[in-house]
């Protein structure tokens, strides 16, 4: 790695519309398109930092608080490797051993397990109207401790999944096209089809066909978005894809058919969800305590489902791409027919085909983490790459 | 920071009776009090050095060893952030996880978990008469592994939560009035109030209200120790802090009305807890496994609360005190009526008048606990900060 | 320490059969004499270096992942102590938290943790017939990603105990026999017997008493393995053994009785598990979930076990060995009759004569597991440890 690639980071962000330092990372579409482009490059560097055994530790204390409300192993090795790459220990909050039972508020709390924190990242997705709110309110928790004098520092909150975006997803996505296709350049004009496919569970989180609908019209991606009538995402993050769409010139289509979606698609996205009334219907009952009214609606669910199950992404759909081999793409796991479920999102044969191409789409999740923890806490990042550069400090002896 | 200000630590320490180094931090009224102003002053001291960036990074590698036997939320925090900030690493002994249960006994278990061990912390509240005895079995069993070779350091514990006392809690409260009156000279003569308070919930340890009147007496407050009838704590450390107040010349009187604690107080410190006789109780049903004792102790226990709810701090009551205003105390989470629960310690207008305050008393506890880790691990930590002040590594690059 | 000690340690290098380096550690009967003394050498500097205060920290960022699909003190402690002493940070693969119930497979899951992984290590040891199979699953899950460029590195497993073998321990207790005899040379021709004891538990894994009679006998032990008939292990190991012992001139044998094993004996290695046949019945019925065949079994098996009650490691055995003094060994915990059971494999009287010894053998496993880490990923091992010798950093400040 050679300062150049540094120095133009650095020049590059002059006169940039980039202002993520102190601020905390929640939804792309609150980021500037400068910011985005940014956290790919910081990202990049990080990435090409640590293949040429450069440490990028920029901590040599603090610790990086995760609060999982869900399950996770690749979110959650991610943001591990992200902390420990950087130099910060991770604390994980878990919530059964800790005293929230005992009536503690999410104000309370945000403060007490801040007092040393650099980061906080929370992955909060099983709610409607729940997961973006919950982070906003610790945040400004936060904010009330820094400026009260009770946190020495702000930390840092970085989304790793809510009810409306997963924005570690979808760059580290976004970061996956740019380097099958080039560039972020060659990705304009290309059609992308994020689709609905069949799955015999339920109650996925929406955030990743919004955080994909999202992302990618404002880089100037052809998206169709797919699904069977009644499965539409919260209709708000529809309308920003489109407006985003309208503002970047590209288009931004919802159809009611996996094939018109895949026709001529560079790329294709198909990933089953819970439709948004489902959802809200869910989250009321949960609400309420309702476990009758649950079983009932997951039963009715499944069974809506099951007349969807032709919603697989198979070779016969794969061939309709362009020129029959469009870029497969999933956040994993899968649901592959035949492997995971008996019939799921995917054909196993296709997915054996993408399979690598599928893990080295994840395997940039942890660079995009720690590059939203340094955007977040250094006012110039690029003055700390060339910092380390110089420092020469290896990360294997 | 200036040289200065540690040089001062430095020479104040000669002449002064202190042994912490090598020894556990179990219980305050074992330590003289200039050990304790040694932990408040080192203390102090590490909050500013990483406020100012400079990183107390003393330890390369190591483990720190938490044992939980009861939920937490700030005291994990702060161990593993005091840890941190020192430069070892938390391992959480989760006894669901070991093999306990296979049959290991403490003495073994002790050792097992100590090899590249240089600090073990533990928090063991539940029964009367357990917690300060295990420490205390754990101690033996490393120093008796020390002392054969077993062991190549002897790790040191930090009493994070007994029976007894709370001396990460006690000292970080003390250190918050030190701060808030502007000295510890400032405190002698003024008027804590430590009363019990009323909560719907049941078998909250003593070891709170213990640490905080044995403590408090021996720097000169004068302590009101007020509870309804009966709610008396631990007999000994009544006559232990009845004894420091004589020693130290300052009063020490129980009082069975919350009014008459806060009359002209300075601090009041509203905290509920069970009775003494209720909790031995308690402890002997758990160990002969009465689950329908247990349930109908409990029951009788809430009922004999219940004539207690207006044990309670409200705004009344605080009208009461020196000029209207004492200082509210709280170790956190505390009930608040209308928030955790329908009526509780604390009214919601009273609590969120000190709010900040409480929390910013909580932020005491991870330097607390970081001087115990450095009293205890080195035998002239003034000569290690001048050496970390030289080295002048940053924290944050 | 001194440089002549690493000298020696690089020359012997040279012309030595030693082929560690990014290869898994998994059963010590794929690695050569050579590479086995390789890692007890390697443990051993590490060992001094430390207590020295010389830091051997190797890594600047790094996560060492633990996956442990049964209960574990000694060795959760071990893996992490090593990691954090060469400076790796552990993150524990819970699978409960996971995914993997999603669907995952292996073949992904290992990719998922392991973007910037260095070591993996893993137990598994509850079924026969899986839990080295789960290993090598993981491995070749490995192998594919770095080579097809998902992963960075190529991340070593260390087993952490199969079904087959427990090298962790067992090189332990091999580096334990020859600090108490003074050298591997002092170990030739020595007696060891490896017993059977009776325990009133069931299901107690096979791979101590495998990995102790197949290591043994190449360095020279005449090893005595003795159970109840029927008690045998898996045929395989035993017929390693047995291979072993003719190409390095020694002896293995089979008796049926604790008393004509412990005869003359130099050390004594009395231990509980659960007979081959046992196991097959057990992992089947595990397998179709079968809870009433599962009871049944655990049932005629204790009762089994019962006529074997004198099985006992006491007093009246010791003495028919060497001089009546040889050396208890156990990879702790041990049942101990009237401590941690009734009736169970060593007496009271005995386990106590020998305590301290049976704790210095267990605190050799860190070590053992920080060298395997090592010889995995640095090829050259005593290069590494000279430049940290040269680089003189303190482990405590």
């Amino acid at each position: 790695m050679t300062l150049s690639e540094i120095k133009v980071l650095t020049s590059s962000f002059e006169n940039r519309d980039v202002h993520l330092f102190g601020k905390d990372f929640l939804l792309t579409w609150e980021k500037s398109n400068d910011e985005l482009i940014l956290i790919l490059e910081l990202a990049e560097l990080l990435k090409k930092m640590r293949e040429r055994n450069i440490s990028p530790r920029c901590f040599d204390s603090g610790l990086a608080v995760s609060v999982f409300r869900d399950k996770s192993t690749r979110t959650r090795f991610s943001f591990a490797s992200a902390a420990n790459l950087l130099g910060l220990e991770v604390q994980d909050m878990d919530e059964e051993k800790s005293q929230i039972a005992h009536g503690e508020t999410v104000r309370e709390t945000a403060n007490m397990i801040s007092f040393l924190t650099d980061i906080i990242g929370i992955r909060d997705d099983m709610f409607l109207g729940e997961g973006h709110k919950y982070m906003c309110e610790v945040g400004e928790a936060l904010d009330e401790g820094f400026k009260t004098g009770v946190l020495p520092q702000r930390p840092g909150i970085v989304n790793l999944q809510c009810d409306l975006d997963h924005p570690t997803q979808s760059l580290a996505d976004l970061l996956h096209l740019k380097n099958h296709f080039g560039s972020l350049e060659n990705l304009k004009g290309k059609k992308i089809a994020m689709t609905w496919a069949y799955s015999p569970s339920y109650g996925k989180p929406l955030s990743v066909p919004q955080g994909i609908i999202t992302l990618m019209t404002r880089f100037g991606l052809d998206v169709s978005l797919a699904y069977p009538e009644g499965y539409n995402l919260i209709p708000e993050t529809e309308q920003q894809a489109a407006g985003f769409a309208r503002e970047h010139n590209t288009g931004f289509k919802i159809v009611h058919s996996m094939e018109e979606a895949f026709s001529e698609a560079d790329m294709v996205y198909p990933k089953s969800w819970a439709p948004f009334n489902v959802m809200q219907k869910r989250t009321s009952l949960l609400k309420s305590g309702d476990t009758e009214g649950l079983k009932a609606l997951e039963k009715q669910c499944l069974a809506q489902n099951a007349a969807f199950a032709d919603w697989e992404c198979d070779e016969r759909k794969i061939k309709l791409t362009k020129n029959g081999e469009a870029l497969y793409m999933h956040c994993l796991p899968a649901d592959i027919s035949g492997v995971s479920c008996k019939r799921g999102e995917v054909a196993q044969d296709v997915f054996e085909k993408y399979r690598i191409l599928t893990y080295k789409e994840a395997g940039y999740k942890p660079y995009i983490i720690a590059a939203m923890m340094m955007a977040c806490k250094f006012e110039d990042p690029a003055a700390v790459l060339n910092a380390l550069l110089l420092r020469k400090s290896n990360r294997v002896l």
